[in-house]
């Protein structure tokens, strides 16, 4: 039996969402019970499944910083991080603010051992129809030093082979050109050390316009440069599904047009649809952390429940322990 | 009367499209006068209109780096920076390999006084209808200072202010996060640096995600994450465009929804259509720079003489030479 810990209350849209995303996780899996913690009175449709319910009263607000998030020591959040502390749970999903919940878990779960910073991997659409990449750092850190990066090339490669099932992940640096030579001085660095150590699967560098492109299993960058990668992915898919909207809504005639091509759409925005994906994971922590999309709704939360599930059973942190860090 | 040179020989599709673009541009401006350089037999239907031909017959391959394409001395490239910088004229147009041009244009025409790298901008679509943002710098740096995206924000305002016509640009940092303490410790820096000299137009950080909004005019970056920012947008746009082609190509039913919304989607092309701004324009050096796309097609090359006519209709140079650099 594994032992999941839900943060109830750190959506954008209110405790009802989550216990949806649980109750479709549960039916799901027997194998797993739910500490669901929250406020309790919002949390009755939970009762009579696997499911043990913690009051904790106070709910971290979105914009809530590091800081402010660890003095809650009463928040949904801290009290799910402390449950999982304490007794050793499997994994804590939260739809809290990112940037609290990323610092408290680092914090109180501790990273493991030969591994300097934790990073945030997520699997991003490609152009190969139901292949995904996993990217990482998409934004735990600042900067990043290239032992670092060669520590998220390591972290990847897991992730990709256990949880991804890849069998054999290629490993990319994301730079500012393909060839070796390209990149910030850090990537440049990080390259050279993937190669003398001769890292099984790095295949070099590949351009932001080539690493959705589905040869790549995995792509490494430094946790800024790897957020403006997502965010811009998003951006303009966001644009772009908007423009097809509009293009569909000029009149009549092209709404019949929508009707007769719906299907075909509908698939692309099954492929496009960063909600199935859960949310983001992350890695080089002492426990499975999956931060779900704020904006989750019932499916989407169970999805980041999905991974958490799978990243259980693999016990991706057993994997990282005996794969990562003998960088030097 | 303005004298623009231009490479011919760069271009991915030949020599063919340059000349057909030239003509396209000269047929709309009297008073410019070009100088095209390359093999003088496939430049002779240039003959007979406001178009002096140099002959050069070395060609710079497109994979070139800067220091073999210092040494092409007589490339059509080099050839042409060498005009450039001898007679004074007033923009040097080329579809060659970027870093190559980059790298010799600098070294050729120097940095304007105070300013300590170059900068390529390029504007992107937004989702404002009929609205761009520049970027700058989308990569002709591997690391940048925060002094240096200083300087890039105030050639981005310029920009966009003289060429872009924007009345009052906003300028903004790209970062990972909107909040003012976001951000590389570079970006934070010069976002510290940007409020104490009281920047007019700044309005803070932004994230990749909301760029493209439409509320930008000039997002400052530096070009290592430019660059990933550029190609992360141009990637998921080509993926998602083949996804409609493939929705509107997956039998008749769909081919026939294509007829009836085509136009709602011709739009959408129209805005999304990167080669429309023509390429990107080296900022921060003695003379106007503008690399067109290295896949141009003649109306795109057009587009790519537009705008380095208008830079120097403008005095681009003249103006940066005034107000960038006061940054210590």
């Amino acid at each position: 039996m594994y032992t999941l810990v839900v943060d109830c209350m750190g959506s954008d849209n209110g405790p009802k969402v989550i216990v949806e995303g649980i109750k479709i996780f549960l039916s799901k899996h027997k194998d797993v019970k739910i500490i669901a913690v929250g406020r309790e009175e919002e949390l009755q449709d939970l009762k009579g499944i696997n499911v043990e319910i913690v009051d904790a009263r106070d709910i971290v607000p979105m914009e809530c910083g590091a800081l402010e998030v660890m003095r809650m020591r009463k928040s949904s959040l801290m009290v799910s991080l402390d449950l999982m502390k304490d007794n050793h749970y499997d994994a804590v999903v939260s739809a809290g603010s990112t940037g609290g919940f990323l610092s408290a878990a680092t914090v109180k779960l501790k990273l493991v051992p030969g591994i300097d910073r934790a990073a945030l991997i997520s699997p991003f659409p490609t152009a190969k129809k139901g292949k995904k990449a996993v990217v990482l750092d998409i934004g735990a850190n600042n900067e990043n030093t290239p032992e670092q990066l060669v520590q998220f090339a390591q972290m990847g490669k897991i992730y990709s082979n256990k949880v991804m099932k890849v069998e054999h992940p290629s490993v990319y640096l994301l730079s500012n050109g393909a060839e070796d030579e390209k990149g910030s001085p850090e990537v440049k660095k990080a390259h050279q050390m993937l190669r003398e150590m001769n890292f099984e699967g790095f295949k070099g560098n590949i351009e932001g316009r080539d690493a959705l492109n589905g040869e790549c299993d995995v792509i490494v960058t430094g946790g800024f440069a790897g957020n403006v990668f997502l965010k811009a992915t998003e951006g303009i898919a966001s644009i772009m599904k908007n423009m097809i909207k509009k293009a569909f809504y000029r009149n009549p005639l092209t709404m019949i047009g929508y009707l007769f091509s719906k299907k075909g759409f509908d698939e692309m925005s099954a492929t496009m649809d960063y909600k199935s994906t859960g949310g983001a994971m992350l890695l080089g922590v002492n426990g499975v952390v999956v931060k779900a999309h704020g904006s989750s709704d019932g499916y989407s939360f169970s999805c980041a429940l999905e991974v958490a599930y799978n990243m259980v059973v693999v016990d991706v942190v057993k994997l990282l322990k005996q794969g990562v860090g003998q960088v030097e």
